[in-house]
């Protein structure tokens, strides 16, 4: 393929998710990295450096000698992968996407927005409408998308399909997320050895009433009506590394049978998987017939994709409502980094960086 | 005090929960061990040599060179607490209770039959109506009761003084249950270093279907009419040694505010706190204020009674039932061995081994 | 390539080491599974049914039907990969090697007969001049060649271009050794949660007198002389799921600077390599120059062959000895499975599978 | 007793080690709190506010209102205990002992100084002699003294009866320590959990060259003159929550049986045991007999003061050196908090705080 690949910058290279953002776009083959940017603390140092790397392998060995820059409207860069903290993210998402840039954010700082997408490719597409909508109101060249929290986007993942068939009502659901999920240093090992920790700051405000109403919710050409089904969640801190498990009980407009349900993730082809995102997984969703499936340790990698699948088991009857069942998910690739890149393979697909750009999607479909 | 001791008997006594009846007898005020018992296997052998000291500290050092033996109606014993597995346990209980001797049981074999309570003293020591049913139906001069489930019986023991108070409707149960549970071995390291097992065998039946409903239930003279209230119940195991924590979502009959919830836990003072049972935790329930507890490795052993209590945290009030909040408790003291000897204790205050043992309860009232 | 593949057989392809042979040889270039043979227990019962996989990802879709098998002499199978427990081992590996078959054993059984090869390729290729000696006395048509234990094979290949190039006269070794190394269901979690424990039985012995000096050996024709060196070492199992971590001390003949030190680890490039054997990592050993590694979790998979190389890190002066410094290998792959598994294809390259058989490994080199 | 309790007070109160002075010191007998102090950024809040409080059980109710303050001399204080970090701990000591205070100190600022006591009271109680000449070379009315890092304190404890008599020549110790050694929030989640970390700063070097020879040195009436063995040290963070346990090989002068080791160890009973010290623990070692232990969950709170005592086991012949064995001790009570603790308990029987405080040793005696 001789189309020249598209730049990008990482904001807050050297934390947990910035990592997870460089070694995902390692030999990505529509993106290169042109510019890795971090807080005044790390600027004009080498990567190698500024950065303790914290993933398996080791740093890609033509990033070391990179210089930490700050990013600044202007610079050669068509997208920013944004994994700053939300404070940080704020003011500096805006500035870029202001002065014309396109910034693919994991922060949350603009995920509640009423024109920014909070987006996951295979659940809500659609929203890229309001991308037209921010740059009007807001008077800017470039634009802002995100996407939701690492336990919100397999939570949603799952319940795309049976959404779109049933309609849900009413979501009871019980996290048991890794420690990776609050980044490095994060969790201290003197909280979360031999324990669990049962609160995490916000996380249960943005499942029960930010996100998955925002994702599952209508597009009406010019704002997005927020699903009205109700959530009750309640997030817990266990001893893994990688890897969130979901709980969850569900109720219907329409009470399907367990084969409905299981049939509704079983043909689940969605708009990413039909044209062959470079990031998305096929399948989108697995289910698991184990009894005792599925696991973060077993499960968290699983897919043609590894860390980008939703996995799904034990479905059976609920007592209270229609069914339960279990969600797991790798928080720091598809619940973060990997969420974020398949955003930005989304928006090339769909032409916002060009014709040009999308070019590559046929390439790959072909491919 | 001039009271001769009671003399029991550990059934089962090399295992995980034996182990912790041994732990907690010795220095027993009303209790004295007079046999330990095992299964074929080990009988005859040496304590010390049979059996595989797991807890904190040694094995009592009078104990040590006491022989194995088989359990056989007839022994002198008055009481026999029963850490057997629930297949060996069915029969032999049976036979100790017929030959005369009372069995305090852990296991699950005899839980369920309409005439053996299932029996936690703060909440239902009514119950221990049916023993008179359970001797006359079945012709024994001996008797049986057993205490829930780990994961039940911290659920009821929160939730007894909002039943009370309030009448239960709905409720929603997730577990995290600790790797002590499973008993010794147990869990493989294999399956539970960095990872959670979502699966725990008959787990969820039990908590269900089986023990709340009869332990919140009525006794009418003849029998226990269940509590009609439905659960739906997740049970998973996590990295954690011992401590289980339990997030719930209650709905009720009558909707109470935050205020009278927390109230109706701060004024609990049911009847073993009043007899001042020697295994009987002061408080009962401890509820705590901080936003992040309980947590099991801070948690588990509150209370005068280490690993008898009952400890609540985190109420708020819950989007799709009444109020949301978290349980945890010991699972191999309270939920087992503590269980079984707190259910003894209530034995001898009711006079069921006669009026001279029953006169061990006022002295330790004067005490 | 149009050789046929050479047909393989698992002996105890339901364990944990069995897993990882099935694992390692999926898509092997060379090799193709053609029995999956099993105790008494499994025979007759579907790989699927009878497996409970333990691995990520999922068991192979192709073998889950196979049907587990006795191992009897006359196979279709040329090389039995064997995964057996060392009881079973004995009479068993014997039986199919008197009977015409290569077997290729991680078990003890046979490893420390004079005759039988213990085999690293990068470390002793040369003994495989026992074989000769082997079929001869024993007048077997078939032959037996072992790895060693999975915390020696690291230790070894550390030494190995230290001891060509200054000869070692005492070591210190202390091992942290990952739960993996037990088996399956092996350490009990009750054990090991919060906890170490330092012994595992009979590894010190293997460590100290049976295995290092029979590796770092010279085959003289007819026997291995044993390497005079003397070792002391202490086992640990700790709470790490693969990985052996090692700390050692080392005197030498003749004292190296640590540059040398450095050098003949950066300069090895033995045999297995040179050859391009499919399962030979490039590089055999990696040094790290970090102060904190190598580190169980990140090191494990290093190398071309994840779980094949043999990591270094942290030389520095010993105040006692010459030298001290940290290995670092994955136990069930190069420590068991996978030792196996580059003896095979070692034997393949030297011809013991004939001349049709060794021109593999001239393709492989060409690829 | 009607003497009046000796006033003490916390530097840095509110981190890992300062709670545990808080949690040692409460109802001691001789001891009470009467200031709780901290840097900066806490001076001025309530004890509850400004410290998280990390152990089991309760912050003692009764501190929980207490201002945190600065340390100034002429505060009505006679010991200070201090938990400081080394860089601030330099100055500050100084300050408070030169206004003539008592400082306690586990900070590591002045332990090599050459005129203040770095002390084991088991091991070597004479160097508090030390004191006179402090005192007089720097013009104090107050001093300094110190007790050695957590994982020398253990080593040096069990070397002392050894040490006395077959003299120690060489040793070499690999440390597996626990992550409470690193304080709060100290080693990330991220970092330990499924790992070992085979790097402490400064930690080898501490034990290596600094502790050990200056703790079994001789105090010859004006300073100490270092033991003259050679030590070489591996030092490792493992995911273990409390408890260092060490592997340890040693030469010595004269060669011991086995059983020479083994009795030194148990007819060891130096003077804090013989003066009955609140904080000594009967006995000062324990060894154990079983093949497996000290193990850390089971053994980290022996003793008779829980978490005081060294535990050792595993004694066994070397192929190098003499002897081998493994050591274990609760790193953060004996080899932290509690160490400066027993320092005070010896400072006051012997007089340093005048002969009225000197008479609560009577009768702690006599009791």
């Amino acid at each position: 393929m001789n189309t020249p690949k598209i730049k990008v910058g990482v904001l807050g290279a050297t934390g947990a998710v910035g990592q997870r953002f460089v070694q995902m776009l390692q030999g990505h083959p529509w993106f290169e990295i042109s510019a890795l940017c971090a807080s005044e603390r790390s600027m004009g140092k080498r990567y190698a450096d500024a950065c303790n790397w914290n993933l398996r392998g080791d740093m890609p060995a033509h990033l070391r000698d990179v210089i930490l820059e700050e990013a600044v409207p202007g610079m050669d860069v068509q997208i920013f992968f944004s994994a700053l903290p939300s404070d940080a993210a704020r003011e500096k998402e805006q500035e870029l996407a202001a002065g014309g840039h396109i910034v693919c954010s994991n922060a949350s700082a603009h995920r509640y927005d009423d024109d920014v997408p909070l987006l996951i490719p295979e659940v809500n597409p659609e929203h890229l409408g309001l991308i037209d909508i921010q740059q009007q109101r807001r008077g800017w060249s470039g634009f802002i998308t995100t996407n939701p929290n690492c336990s919100t986007t397999h939570l949603v993942s799952a319940l795309h399909p049976l959404h779109t068939a049933f309609g849900i009502r009413k979501l009871f659901v019980v996290t048991m997320q890794a420690v990776s999920g609050a980044g490095y240093p994060g969790v201290s090992s003197m909280d979360i050895l031999d324990n669990i920790v049962p609160y995490i700051g916000k996380e249960e405000e943005k499942m029960e009433k930010r996100e998955p109403q925002k994702l599952l919710g209508q597009f009406n050409g010019h704002s997005v009506e927020m699903a009205d089904f109700v959530v009750s969640a309640h997030c817990n801190r266990v001893p893994v590394r990688n890897g969130h498990l979901e709980a969850v009980s569900v109720e219907f407009d329409r009470a399907p049978s367990l084969n409905e349900i299981r049939e509704a993730w079983h043909s689940y082809k969605p708009l990413a998987q039909q044209l062959n995102l470079p990031s998305a997984p096929q399948p989108a969703l697995i289910y698991r017939e184990e009894q005792d499936r599925p696991q973060p340790r077993l499960d968290r990698l699983a897919g043609s994709v590894p860390g980008m699948t939703t996995v799904i088991g034990r479905l059976r009857e609920d007592p209270l409502f229609h069914a339960k069942f279990l969600v797991l998910g790798h928080n720091t690739i598809r619940g973060a980094a990997g969420g974020s890149l398949l955003n930005a393979e989304l928006l090339v697909a769909r032409g916002y960086l060009g014709a040009e750009a999308a070019a590559l999607v046929g390439a790959a479909q072909m491919a």
